[in-house]
């Protein structure tokens, strides 16, 4: 593990890894923010995954999230949204496939499983190098942006025991029934619709026995709302599955950072209050 | 003036422009966040000036400003820092001189002197746009980084009945004594050492009639203090002719925003408190 930069910020500091996956076959990248009182006492951890293009960079450096983590002592982690430069024909062809644009799924197609494994990093990899090196408890919560929405609901959603909270800025709530999973789920998992269905959060309502805390955030200003997103499929079948789930749309605001950096004060409070009374 | 693109954040509005500059004889932009409450009261407005390579938009992403800025009910202005494209032979050359450069001066040498008036940009022709188009009331203050630091400290410093209150992060203080100053006073005033004093914070000081509260923070692992910004120079030079300033050392901190971000509230506190009570 390889430590890149390294910059005080908030009392605490802001660090860029670099090491090598053992899931994803490749150097992966991911960013931590260490609140000062980690020098003293073992802290929680929320693992931030983030949208389409992005680096384990981008919410670190818009997001503004680091003061409240600051004072509510909550690690955040960032990964980046795939591997990179594997050579692998068509990896860097369009934004919303490829690098950049993971998914947070295990693919199956020959073409990219060997690779393209973010749904295991995010699981246990990662989690497990963070345990190891860093002054953290087992207290985990998971949030997102977009692409990081729905990895962050369908990761959470399936693996119960492992967060204690989730959350989700602007998220792809119904991937196999909009155009971003769609083509990202041909691609990764074939034709195989039983593939498809165990990164679908609208279809992992209904075999969820454990029920957590779930935050949601929508801009009603947000340019891809309507087509790309969809919230109200997933707020339907929550209510059918008697899930319950905040989903709360915010008027005006946009799917930019502009619009996290707005509420993410009220997610790392939402996830604290799950984080630090357990 | 044309609105590039506006934003929703902190319930406000954050809105980028290009304009066509008279002073500097070229489109300029400039970005701008207005605080709800602009809606029903008349506004005071802190310019922020940017560091070398800045536009308009670092500040307003990598900051974290505005959370505060809403909350006080303070206008931000940010500049970009200089005119750009103009056909000006080296104009992009080099990180320090040119385009991203223009040390908030008005340039004499005959190449730099129709398009590098930063200095009555900043004083006269933006405020007066403003002013113009947006429900703000007469009181300013200004801030900067690094050389926005040196452009807010100058600037402040030779017109203080134009601004309530200066503030700087890591500010270039005496330009004429270090190598980004001596490089870009050089290319752009030639070898008129006064024409150099009208620009250094240091020299100013020492003419200084009226006095305006000044708060500088630096960071102590600042990778350009002991060159290039050399802080002690003005503080020494601030006390010999009784000029009152609050010179902070933060321990730890580097040049960057993510040192910005960790105190830019209290910077923020500091000009409200000046621009909200007179």
């Amino acid at each position: 593990m390889q430590l890149r930069s390294k910059f005080k910020q908030f009392g605490g500091s802001l660090e860029y890894y670099t090491h090598d996956s053992h899931v994803n076959n490749a150097p992966m990248t991911f960013s931590i923010f260490l609140p000062e009182q980690i020098k003293n006492t073992k802290l929680p951890v929320l693992y931030w995954l983030s949208g389409l293009t992005c680096t384990e960079e981008n919410f670190m450096i818009k997001a503004g999230a680091t003061r409240m983590a600051a004072e509510l002592g909550l690690v955040i982690v960032c990964m980046d949204t795939s591997p990179r430069n594997l050579g692998i024909e068509g990896e860097d062809d369009s934004y919303d496939f490829g690098s950049g644009a993971g998914f947070y799924l295990n693919a199956t197609d020959p073409k990219w499983s060997k690779h393209y494994n973010m749904y295991d990093y995010v699981i246990d990899e990662l989690p497990e190098l963070i345990q190891k090196h860093f002054n953290v408890n087992d207290k985990r919560s998971i949030s997102g942006h977009s692409m990081g929405g729905h990895g962050a609901l369908s990761i959470g959603l399936r693996n119960p025991k492992n967060y204690l909270s989730i959350s989700a800025f602007s998220p792809i709530v119904a991937p196999t029934q909009t155009p971003w999973g769609q083509k990202a789920f041909s691609g990764y998992l074939g034709n195989n619709v039983d593939d498809w269905n165990k990164y679908d959060s609208c279809e992992l309502i209904k075999k969820s026995k454990l029920t957590l805390p779930v935050l949601i955030d929508q801009g009603t200003d947000d340019e891809f709302l309507n087509e790309y997103l969809k919230p109200e499929l997933f707020q339907n079948i929550c209510e059918e599955y008697n899930y319950p789930i905040k989903l709360r749309y915010q008027h005006g605001y946009d799917h930019s950072y502009y619009f996290i950096s707005t509420f993410i004060d009220e997610h790392l409070q939402f996830h604290s209050s799950h984080l630090h009374n357990i």
